[in-house]
């Protein structure tokens, strides 16, 4: 097994590659990096070594002699090198930018707003108390998740872009798992709750579940 | 001319496309969008049809009729469409998933974390003044810049990667110039500073700077 990745079972950026490598049907090994014990394993040498900036996930290809970062440069990566399983990306260069635009709608406006460093700086900055944190957390997500709805109404067939899942679906699915933690009502969102439940019917989003892995708590 | 690029001189999200027509050769119309005055442009119905997130950039494309927003999935689609000018998605799968990685780096990781919406619900949620909001934005810039000052002794020649200008270049440059704004000390991170006077050197990049737009104030 060449591929092997370091992740998180909660972190929604290391359940966008999980995702992603089942519907390639990609064999890998997972190495948790566990956020928060010990004062957090990303930020340890043996780690940094890996990814300076101390984030999951990372995936290493011992084929190719690669260590990449960022969920979405590993996707992309992963979807150009193996013809195996779904094409994440599509063929039509206007399609392929659409899934990528919505793809980073989540990716870059949502998540890292939101994310666990961000609210241990909230907490150790300004006191933020975990009913504020959650408070923080849903104002970014609705908002996102806002305009992602109304961008749906004109692309989602059974997943974001008509009848084939893509990218822009790996990304969707573990956001609703965090807005869900965080108390959001996605009954404001009728697409995305739609999508959300066609992808957790097929077997490669149910095994990325946070709670399907090994280091789940 | 086809392209139109609505967007903002100070948004470095806007500051990325700019550079990135140039680099590429494509002529385009700029329509500035104004964030900050009467509440923001951003938010007025006749922005709202083209990008439901109220964020720029937004670049539309007649000839193909697209409306596209995101600025790495902007980027990439005119990289994609035009072969003239710099190819800024290098060919090679490897060196190519790197440099997304990169710009990543920025796009995800920095760049959200300190623009100006976040820096806006800082001040009207936890009361964070124009000090406070300048510490928060050092903060982010400076622990994203210390992970690629890192990643660069790896990479670096003239740009991010070798000697050739790539997507990661047009990311890095727009934010420094936010690092500079909010008073990060660049002498710390000697490879992004020498790229970003490479970079500076050349007119593309000048042309993009945000007090050479019309709507500079």
């Amino acid at each position: 097994m060449s591929i092997k990745l370091y992740g998180y079972w909660r972190s929604s950026a290391s359940y966008r590659v999980r995702i992603a490598l089942n519907l390639k049907a990609i064999a890998y090994q997972y190495v948790p990096v566990h956020l928060v014990k010990d004062g957090g394993e990303q930020h340890q040498t043996s780690y940094l070594g890996l990814n300076p900036a101390e984030l999951v996930p990372t995936l290493v290809d011992e084929d190719e002699d690669i260590i990449l970062n960022q969920s979405l440069a590993i996707i992309e990566y992963l979807d150009e090198k193996y013809s195996s399983g779904i094409k994440l990306l599509p063929e039509h260069k206007l399609q392929r930018a659409r899934v990528r635009a919505l793809a980073q709608d989540i990716a870059a406006d949502i998540q890292p707003l939101a994310n666990l460093r961000v609210l241990q700086h909230l907490e150790a900055q300004y006191k933020v108390d975990a009913e504020g944190k959650a408070v923080w957390s849903r104002h970014w997500i609705e908002k996102g998740f806002g305009a992602i709805e109304k961008r749906l109404q004109n692309t989602a067939g059974k997943y974001c872009f008509g009848f084939d899942l893509s990218l822009a679906d790996v990304c969707l699915v573990p956001q609703i798992y965090n807005a869900v933690r965080f108390g959001v009502d996605m009954d404001a969102f009728p697409l995305i709750k739609r999508i959300h439940e066609n992808c957790n019917k097929l077997p490669e989003f149910v095994a990325a579940l946070p709670e399907n892995q090994p280091d789940a708590q």
